[in-house]
């Protein structure tokens, strides 16, 4: 049951793609670097011999039929884009586990009754366009012309992205599933928390997505002489914005469970000897518990008007996403659960603080996760590491409840 | 004695140069801007019946010979290039005010026991290479082969702009002047505080040039992913760079007289989702008094050291520059305040927080400064601003203090 010498070198050939000298990945959307990354597991579908598809988002999905092919499909699978210097196994170990899965069952000769489809999705980091998520998004048809004008750091929009990849954002409305074509959706992911280690457990059961809200605050104070603006003079951005990064961190630390990160911040204009006249950064918001997210939100901006008051800056706050937390299906973890049993796992109940596909895909279909270990927590970062057992276990529970789901009719 | 409209229509002229969209101006060194704007002001030059030198630093000289050509001259000018966005005078005043006074003095056949020569120094600002007065280092010979490495934003370096520019910086050395032949250094230079506006005064005398300390800090913690670290358990690189700027503010402020500027700032990776791994950030510290200054740099210093150590982030210091303050010379300063007596102007005496080139021609000989009123005392800014009239007045102010100089044998 399913070949983990086989998922282990795929994982480690897709991870020379956009391999940085610090051996950290970079496959950014719409990028050759993805591209590569789609074609080589395009290569891996055939191998397993699916049949292989791309929509009009860029979603990548090898199909393996069922007994009866007009019944809905199981759907797996996750993403091989990454952050801007990320790890191996964010996203490739859902999408070379689903296939390595489906490969086995093709090797094996194994029928299910319905369809099994693996898909890559685009873009689910948002490490470009600070939008993730872009293709299961498409998916569901909640990804909006005004979605698309996102643009990156170079001013290149979406739309203009996909262009310059060779697909066209006006059709973006056919890559829409309709629920009636798909039955679950179950994603094999690593934990990028440390809860599984601690329990000394090599997979876990995902109870729900938390929800992250992205906001983009700009600050607008005046710029001035370094040398000749005394203290009590100024309206410095950055002084400003300093100081509401540590109300973020005091926050989201009072709470427990939510989790708040300045990850973007520039100022303007950016001389070693000028006052910063204006200061943008970014806040990521999640919780597993969207009131206390909420309120988390509330009195950052409460606390942040305040500051920015009494230093005479002006502050504005934009929306970039807000996702409400996503819960996963009793009936998948119930299933994910038995497989866990099954394989003499101890089947352990955790949530997912990072937002995945998934929680786009729950509103067409019943949605679940697998997790697998992280060494240290650590992901998003080249030190992001799974064991290759841990990876192997992991694939078994997905073959596993694959295997349970897809029978059902 | 002197022509307030044509100095008014040079420097307008001159502001057109590197003029951005919102009224700012850029003119960095070893630029087509700053090449623009040293022609125009060599055209000035010309036009004021000097005779026109350009060193290996690319110092732009107009010299007007004395009755001994072979005594010590009396040298006035400042700077043409800018800061990122900033304003119409800082600079451009002291060269076209220097010209005005030397063309003024060729008209009415003047003369002068001393020559006296107009300089536009290269490079005042430092805003490309975090590296400044270039040009009056040059003077000096102290612009070492080391400062010359300073790289700009896109790693060019200080002598790869030179030779991208025609000048030789193996020569450097040819730009050295000897103290025997200057006689006194004399700047005209708007004040870029509010001290003379409090006093309703036009023009004020310089006591001395507060020096500044610029260093570099770097930051390391761990990146990791925005939505599965919980906040105890982060070492968020910017989290405990932003502490530290409130650090820099609280110390500074807590002196009444040193400035100090966080004008710079970098998170890396840059991820909306990602917990920053490093930071660096720029710190401009001021004083009059060095020892005032210094106690403050230790302060932040041992504070940030504490900072970063319960955070479990690594901090280092480079230091980028660091100069004394530079007391003006007693007689330039006497000689300052009798021609403001003549114009019925109080002499008024205020200190310099900004850095001159004034602080290394002081080297060579006695160095003065005279300060012109700014509005609302901004500066390195698109409002900077100073009067038709309050330039006028300033500019009377250098005629008549370079005649006193100049005549002295």
């Amino acid at each position: 049951m399913v070949d983990g010498g086989r998922l282990w070198k795929r994982l480690s050939e897709l991870a020379e793609i956009g391999k940085q000298e610090d051996g950290g990945v970079a496959r950014l959307s719409f990028t050759k670097e993805e591209r590569a990354a789609k074609d080589l597991v395009a290569s891996y579908m055939q191998e397993a011999g699916l049949s292989v598809r791309e929509d009009v988002a860029g979603n990548l999905f090898g199909r393996r039929e069922g007994r009866d092919p007009n019944v809905p499909a199981v759907l797996i699978g996750s993403h091989v884009d990454s952050v801007l210097n990320g790890g191996d196994f964010d996203g490739p170990l859902g999408v070379l586990g689903g296939i390595e899965v489906l490969q086995t069952m093709n090797e094996e000769g194994v029928e299910t009754e319905r369809p099994v489809e693996v898909v890559a999705f685009t873009d689910e980091e948002g490490a470009r366009f600070s939008l993730g998520m872009i293709g299961s998004r498409a998916l569901t048809g909640t990804l909006s012309p005004e979605d698309l004008r996102h643009e990156d750091r170079d001013g290149v929009s979406i739309e203009q992205a996909m262009r310059d990849a060779g697909l066209d954002p006006g059709k973006i409305g056919d890559a829409v599933r309709s629920p009636d074509s798909l039955a679950a959706y179950l994603e094999l992911h690593i934990e990028q928390g440390k809860v599984l280690e601690g329990e000394n457990l090599p997979v876990g059961v995902v109870t729900g997505i938390a929800g992250p809200a992205w906001l983009r605050l700009s600050f607008t104070g005046e710029a001035g002489h370094a040398g000749t603006t005394p203290m009590g003079a100024r309206r410095d951005a950055l002084a400003a914005a300093a100081e509401v990064v540590g109300v973020v961190e005091e926050e989201a630390s009072a709470t427990g469970s939510t989790v708040g990160t300045v990850g973007q911040i520039e100022a303007r204009p950016g001389g070693i000897n000028i006052i910063p006249g204006g200061v943008e950064l970014s806040l990521d918001l999640r919780d597993i518990d969207e009131a206390v997210r909420d309120g988390v939100e509330g009195r950052i901006r409460e606390r942040a008007g305040e500051v920015c008051g009494r230093r005479g800056v002006a502050l504005s706050f934009e929306e970039l996403q807000r996702l409400p937390p996503a819960p996963c299906s009793e009936e998948i973890r119930a299933s994910i659960a038995a497989a866990c049993e099954k394989e003499g796992i101890k089947p352990h109940s955790l949530p997912s603080g990072a937002g995945h596909d998934g929680m786009h895909v729950a509103e067409l279909c019943p949605m679940g996760m697998i997790f697998v270990r992280s060494k240290d927590g650590i992901s998003h970062n080249p030190k992001e590491w799974s064991s290759r057992e841990d990876c192997e276990a992991g694939c078994k529970i997905l073959y596993l409840t694959v295997l349970d789901l897809a029978e059902r009719a």
